[in-house]
Order: structure tokens, then C-alpha cells, then sequence
């Protein structure tokens, strides 16, 4: 069943254009709340789920993977291994649904770009 | 004339999605880039710039305005007047031009709800 | 033993103002890279084991512990009970060693003053 | 005159540690607050500004600076010139004064040690 939402009558829109703001939201939050995070080979896998159960937290998400690339981390021991998390690092994924709108937003690095995107797919509608 | 789009193959939606969804993305990373941050009376407005030039440098946003309150900051002589800026004091405001669509975002604490509300208008198309 | 120091050549001070210098590094950080977070009764726990860890990547750390006030959390079902991480709710206790030194460093909201205090305390010297 | 100090029974130490302490304190927040910022040619002046006014903001700092190195800064027109807050890219200082002490804290990069270093040094006593 749809999630309810009372903040409804301040939005007039598609339930697809709501989703995909939605998505955004998500995403923007997620890179700008965990980039600068302290992180290393040892908490990394910490950091990894805080930031799936902080997306999925939020209103509409209904699943959230979040990936991070250990092969970014300095190696070796400590003090040397602690490396500060930036976009690059971050593979996440997020499925919102709001009304009968299914969008899978999604942020990762791209090589050709240069530059980690935040994009988004609208998917097949239905329950 | 519209901003071009390094990423456009990267997305199939509908140029008001495309915009809603960076609406979002901007309003996201707003809070959660700034909340938290150290303000009293005399750095608040420095602080507005900022967050909204911020906001300015980001792909497809045509405007941006930041306005935060004031009356929500700790009065009293140093160091008693520090204040940690919270999501309750912000009131922005985004346009988002994405092809011939326009988007108006808004981040702003709505009483009836009891929260900061992102939401979003779709404009009238044109270019 | 003490962990080593591979920017020692850049400090003159005691070994207690450093320490004293490295908890204040941590208590800053933690404040400013969490608060804001979206948290909720779910997700709480993990939001907690990742400012741990996070403290524990970072050097001279010798052990942490993060607890977050659940009274604070929004009740209430989906999409109701998303709160916003504050400064308030967190208590926080980070020990650091630095050469002989050991410093307690504490992140929590005092009523009496108002407002979340970072302080900490010089203790006993020793190995 | 030195600032009061609302919380001055909560700490057990001298004047230096005290010192040494919050200048942890303010770089570490600094870092953790503004790195991943939105920045780019024409904001990062505002953005230096904000920085520098939220370091002024806390306790017991007399003065602040910060630079962000424009050389760091995506080239080319937009949106091809966004570019994310980095620590590297951070040079501050911040001139705390506590009692009868002072303290200058630093944040940079450090070429040699390959990452951006929190120093401080602790200055001559004195009115």
C-alpha cells in the first residue's frame, strides 16, 4: 500500500514528477550529509549501513543499497588508513514510490563524466 | 537560452521530472549541507550568501534565495549568542530551468505540519 | 604502546595539549558531520555504531562511545517519525592517547547551560 | 579582556589545554561542516567569507582566515565548473584566546604527509 502523505495538498504534479523529487531529495541529502565522514577499512562497513537506514528513513523511500569503494581507502595501519569519504566513493541506490510511481534513483561515480551523478529512472507503475 | 546537459543520456524522463528531480537534489544538499553550522547575529548574513551562491553554482539553477530567521537565533553578549543553524530557520527558495521546464523549490518550516517542508511548483513551460 | 605520530614534527606543546587538541578535533567533527542527519526509531542504532566507528578511524582514539536519545525521536508511523539528528541528542565520550597522555573528551547537553557542551578532562598519566 | 566563560566549571585544566582544546574544536567543525560544499569561481569568495564568520561566531575566537585555493576549482563554463568542497583545498586559521592563553590553530594541506593537517601552536601568555 502507497505510503500516506500529509504534506499532499502542498504539491500539485504528477505522481511521477513527486517521485523524482523525491529521489532528489534523497540523493542531495545523502552526499552532502556523509562526504567529510571520517572513515577506514575498519569502519567502513558501519558508515555503509548508517547511510541505508538514514534513506530509508526518509518519506516514500522503499529500499536503499548503499556501496562504498574500499579500494579508495588509504591503506596501511593506523594513524596512517584514515581517509575523509568523498563522492567518488559512494555507489547508492534508492527506490522511491509515491502514489502509483515507482522511480530508482541512483548516485555513482562516472568515468566519462568525471564526476559522481545523481540520476534517476522512472519505472513501470502499478501497486 | 537552456543550460546544456553533460549527462543527458544518463536520463529518460520528461524535462519536468529532469527538473523536479534536481529541484530536490539542490533543496537535499541545502539542508543537509548547512544545518549544524555555527551562526549568531552578526555572521547570519554571511552565511545566507553563501548558502545561497551555493545553491547558484549548481547545474540548471537560474535563482536562488536563501532567508534565514533571526529571531530564531540565542540573543546575549559573546559566547552566550552561539546558535547551531536547524533546518526550522531556513527559508529557500530554487528555480530550476531544465529545457522549456521550470521548477520553483522551496524549503521553509510549514506550523501545520511541524516540520521544514521541501516541496516544488512546476511552472509554465516556455522558454 | 602509543600510537605513533607522523606529524609530530609540526606540533611544540605538552603531550596533554595535544590530546587535548585531538579531542576537540574529534568532538568538532562529530558534531558537524552527524547533526542533521535524518534518524528515526529504526535506524538509530546504526546511526550510533557509525559515529562510533567513525571516532575510532581517527587517530590517537583509543575508544568511543556514541548514545543517542531516543525520547527525542518523532513517534509515530511512517512517514511521521522522521527526525532530524541535533546537536542535543547526542552524548558522546571519546578517550585519546597521546604519548603519556590521556584525555576524556564528553559531548552532551547540560540543562544548566542550555546547550550541548564538548569539554573533557586531563587524566592520569601512565602507559 | 578575556571572554567569560559560561562553562568554566566543567573543566579541570590550564588555561593552554583549554585553549588547545577549542581550537580542536573550531577546525574540526570547520572541516566536517563545509567540506563537500557546492563551489565554483563565483561563489567560492562568499563561501570563504561564511567560513571564516562561523569560525568568529564560537567562544573564545579572537580571529580568523580562510583561504580556498582557486587552483583546485573545475575550469570551463557551467555546469561543466562545479566542484565539491575538499580538505585540501582548505587553508584556515583561527587565533583562540582562553584566559591568559592563545592558541593559533591551523588547517592545511600538508604536501609532505599528504593529507590536510590540523596543527596548532601555542603562543606567548599575556593580556
Amino acid at each position: 500500500m502507497p505510503e500516506s502523505d500529509p504534506a499532499k495538498k502542498w504539491f500539485q504534479c504528477t505522481s511521477a514528477e513527486r517521485a523524482a523529487f523525491e529521489a532528489g531529495v534523497k540523493l542531495g541529502a545523502l552526499y552532502h550529509q556523509f562526504v567529510g565522514a571520517a572513515v577506514n577499512a575498519e569502519s567502513v562497513d558501519s558508515l555503509e549501513r548508517a547511510m541505508e537506514a538514514s534513506l530509508r528513513t526518509q518519506p516514500f523511500v522503499e529500499s536503499a543499497e548503499v556501496r562504498l569503494d574500499r579500494k579508495a581507502l588509504r591503506p596501511g595501519p593506523r594513524p596512517y588508513d584514515e581517509s575523509s569519504l568523498t563522492g567518488e566513493m559512494i555507489d547508492a541506490s534508492v527506490r522511491i514510490r509515491y502514489g502509483e510511481s515507482l522511480v530508482h534513483g541512483r548516485l555513482r561515480y562516472v568515468p566519462e563524466l568525471g564526476y559522481p551523478l545523481m540520476s534517476f529512472e522512472v519505472g513501470p507503475s502499478g501497486p
